[in-house]
């Protein structure tokens, strides 16, 4: 298959798309600012461009999307919106355009995250922002057209970011890496559509 | 109790608004472009303005904001932002600057709905946005202060909006404005927080 990763060079994608390339598939590793292919998800341009580029795909795979973190009390509307714009519609972007470079059957599998269902300190954008995420898999799973399918792959604290991340998550357990890069191969190579893999304990 | 409606003039705000005043609290009415006082969630200014105008609140509950619906197939990244906007962001910029005119022990309720959990065609924005507030609630919620709560409704489809709506919800079993109406009470007058409140069936 050919598989598109966005957001190839973080912890979540580097992993997924090293998982892909050895099943077999032809994997394009895309990026904001390294990778093989440079991609911005917060404009239409670049995500049509990208598309245009890579041509027909099997799979869209999205581990990409910023989001805001800070205490409640200070947030304002405008640091909300930095998730809604990056996390979120990126993501969607991703997909809303990338259905019409889907090929027949083909799935795209998007990423949120544990701070959806238990949230954490600072993280209301997060919680938002993931559930959000979630929501939309479920809503277009319905629509899509010609065999395709979307999913959403939710992993907690990677181990491998226990030391930049931990402190935020105090008591979670960690999953290695090469454990989450399996929820994006099943969503991938799988039968299902609409679905959030938690990947969690 | 001093209780902020905000979208008062609309099908569940109107309900919302008499229950309460019906209860004996003292009830300011708010709306876009009706009702005794004007605002426009997609502006800080004109909610702080408004928050400025009516001092400090015992609640706040929203029943406001706008989403996107059409055909998945049709749907651009600037559509999607509309939900995101108006339903996420207004009413997540109502919680956010609403919090610093709440009293301790004071309320907010906000408004998701059905399309969250049952996704209907063309509803890919609703389904994202009411989970989105969702999750919002859950982050927010550990993280007021001062006793301060929060909590969503999530409606399904109103029996006096069946007219209207009710091509979109094939086989939908509505509730009345009435019944609805007794959720926003509960989260404004009970102890509950971090709660989504269904009103189904």
């Amino acid at each position: 298959m050919k598989v598109l990763v966005v957001g190839a060079t973080g912890a979540v994608g580097s992993a997924v798309a090293q998982a892909l390339a050895g099943r077999g598939h032809e994997v394009f590793r895309a990026g904001r600012t390294r990778g093989d292919h440079r991609v911005d998800i917060t404009s239409d341009a670049s995500v049509e461009a990208l598309y245009a580029e890579l041509g027909p795909l099997d799979a869209i795979v999205s581990t990409a999307g910023g989001l805001f973190f800070g205490p409640l009390a200070r947030m304002r509307p405008a640091d909300f919106d930095v998730g809604l714009q990056d996390k979120l519609l990126g993501q969607v972007r991703l997909a809303l355009l990338g259905q019409h470079v889907l090929r027949e059957g083909g799935s795209i599998t998007l990423t949120t995250g544990v701070a959806a269902d238990d949230p954490v300190r600072g993280g209301a954008n997060a919680a938002a922002v993931n559930a959000a995420v979630e929501g939309f898999v479920k809503g277009a799973a319905i629509e899509l057209a010609r065999g395709q399918r979307i999913n959403a792959v939710s992993p907690t604290l990677l181990t491998e970011s226990l030391a930049a991340y931990g402190a935020l998550f105090p008591g979670v357990e960690t999953v290695p890496a090469a454990r989450v890069a399996l929820a994006y191969v099943r969503s991938v190579e799988g039968p299902l559509t609409g679905r959030v893999f938690r990947v969690w304990q």
